[in-house]
């Protein structure tokens, strides 16, 4: 094949995509929204099906030299339940296809099985089928989940409202630590017999990297205080991209601030010993698997009451642009520096 | 790594997904049919929701050398739309999700999924999602497509009964014979420049490996002459790999003739110019997309009439075994010599 064309990384991965999908009108009633959302959204009789995909590559997700496999085959699952109920609709179903090398064993693919089983088992997920394939290459892995929701229930991520309360659940940041973590104890393991990573005290953030959990828990406490988002996204590129996407698909403009960013104790000690921005890593990290959502300000009140959520800043009118407000005063606009594979 | 337990190639393609699925117990009302037919069968509302999904591997299942990308993107979809036929089901939503090397341009990527939008667009599909990712490998394609159905409408592999007729749409062996013919010219082409592959009389056996077709046509034709078949699959591992799957899910035996075999002149040809054992061909080739069905007796007349399908044989108790019987009445045991993407 030549190569004198247009580079993929010329785009980015959400220009590609743009590009890639601009061009598939929608033809049937049973589809309520295509691209563009956390997961489509499919009508079927009464019932709204959510539907959401993931494709997992060796050497660019993930890397089994020090990523468990019974933790990947857990996260490969979680991450698509937390784009489930970031619709506001509960995982029901998942497919699992593996493409697999031969220097894997049965046992590897048990390993990962026996995590996707956890997953299900914990979420109330059924593994209702998939594709089991040799590699010429990496570990493959690519889930799809189908979730449920009564359409009224349905959260996208074109609803957010000037004046509406941003609000974001658990803390950030951490996944993206823990991961520079992992880099850095195999970098300097490497060669050594009986090498010990040093994670003491590091926990937390080790485990929000290996083995993150969707926030079933935020989408039933939300429901039980009636409030109803007016958009909802998982974050899994990072704060700042997902809160421009909220704002594009909302045609709106938002300003979140620096002090109210919920970040760990780990992380933040983490950051500094890493010599590292961490207010960078908490907007920019990615992979947090938290939920990122919008409700008017008259649910103001119930979510102050609301364990685990914290409010950290508002939507306003388009014209304003997104921006992070600093501890000073200043206003810088948001970027989305999130976590791109097509980058070099 | 350490590889001192179990290859992968010891078990097989199905030893290894039996394994691997074995402990997935369904736990949810809204799932009927997990692992193990075409199509996982879920339950929303009123409707049956029919998932399939298929993961495409380049150097495994496709070579970018003889492919042209514009057919795999139409092949990928296909081979999806065809499985949810096969449950006597409509595709309605395919999401696609692929993993690309830098060698590739954002060109080449869109010449797959205008292959894609075809097929969507002759099969009145719609595309609603997917992922795309760098790969530091080889081309992934991974597509899940849903399909609908009424429940009564539904036909799985495991209703085939004895003196049922067992019936298949199209020919066999031509898809296996054009892959046969490409990687010969592929081979004999090398290093020359300006060599032209000699396809010239071939263009059927061709088509049928590189442009493949769902039978929607046939599962419209049953339909209005009021064909509910006791058991259906697509045969894309070879008719004798899929007439085990049915008789072991129906708990039947089986015996087909091999005069009664349908098989196109160009590929009778081509397996003479290769001096391979036709039969053999037709019935472990794989990749025919065509469908494989089983109707009572009664339903005969009504298939006699029917274009394009062929009465091959007919169910028998499971005692009996899988056998082919051949033209001087020899009884030959079926064996799953299918197309194994593990095999060495």
């Amino acid at each position: 094949m030549e190569n004198k064309e247009t580079e993929i990384n010329e785009l980015g991965e959400f220009g590609l995509i743009d590009r890639l999908t601009k061009d598939f009108p929608l033809k049937n009633p049973e589809t309520k929204k295509g691209v563009g959302d956390d997961a489509a959204v499919l009508s079927f009789g009464d019932k709204d099906v959510l539907v959401t995909t993931d494709l997992l590559l060796e050497g660019v997700h993930f890397d089994v030299r020090y990523v468990p496999l019974k933790h990947l085959g857990y996260k490969a699952a979680i991450v698509n339940f937390s784009d489930i109920y970031a619709m506001n609709g509960t995982p029901k179903q998942i497919t699992v296809s593996i493409g697999v090398s031969s220097r894997f064993t049965v046992e590897h693919l048990e390993a990962i099985y026996s995590g996707i089983k956890l997953a299900c088992e914990i979420y109330g997920v059924d593994m209702v089928g998939g594709d089991t394939s040799a590699s010429v290459t990496g570990l493959v892995i690519s889930i799809t989940c189908i979730g449920v929701a009564n359409p009224e229930d349905v959260v996208r991520r074109d609803g957010a409202k000037p004046t509406d309360i941003i609000c974001v659940s658990g803390d950030l940041g951490a996944a993206y630590m823990g991961l520079q973590l992992l880099e850095r104890e195999n970098r300097v393991g490497q060669g050594q017999k009986d090498f010990q990573p040093d994670f003491a005290g590091k926990e937390y953030i080790l485990e929000r990297q290996l083995k993150p959990e969707a926030r079933k828990d935020i989408i039933e406490e939300l429901r039980k205080e009636g409030i109803k988002p007016t958009s909802m996204m998982d974050v899994s590129d990072g704060l700042s991209s997902e809160l421009l996407h909220i704002c594009k698909a909302s045609d709106t403009g938002c300003r979140v601030y620096e002090d109210k960013i919920p970040i760990d104790y780990q992380t933040a000690l983490m950051a500094e010993e890493f010599n590292m921005n961490l207010v960078t890593a908490a907007m920019n990290g990615g992979e947090d698997y938290e939920l990122l959502f919008t409700v008017p300000l008259t649910d103001h009140e119930k979510i102050e009451k609301m364990k685990g959520v914290r409010m950290i800043g508002y939507i306003t009118k388009p014209e304003l642009g997104c921006a992070m407000v600093t501890r000073d005063g200043a206003e810088i606009p948001l970027k989305a520096q999130g976590w791109n594979a097509f980058q070099k």
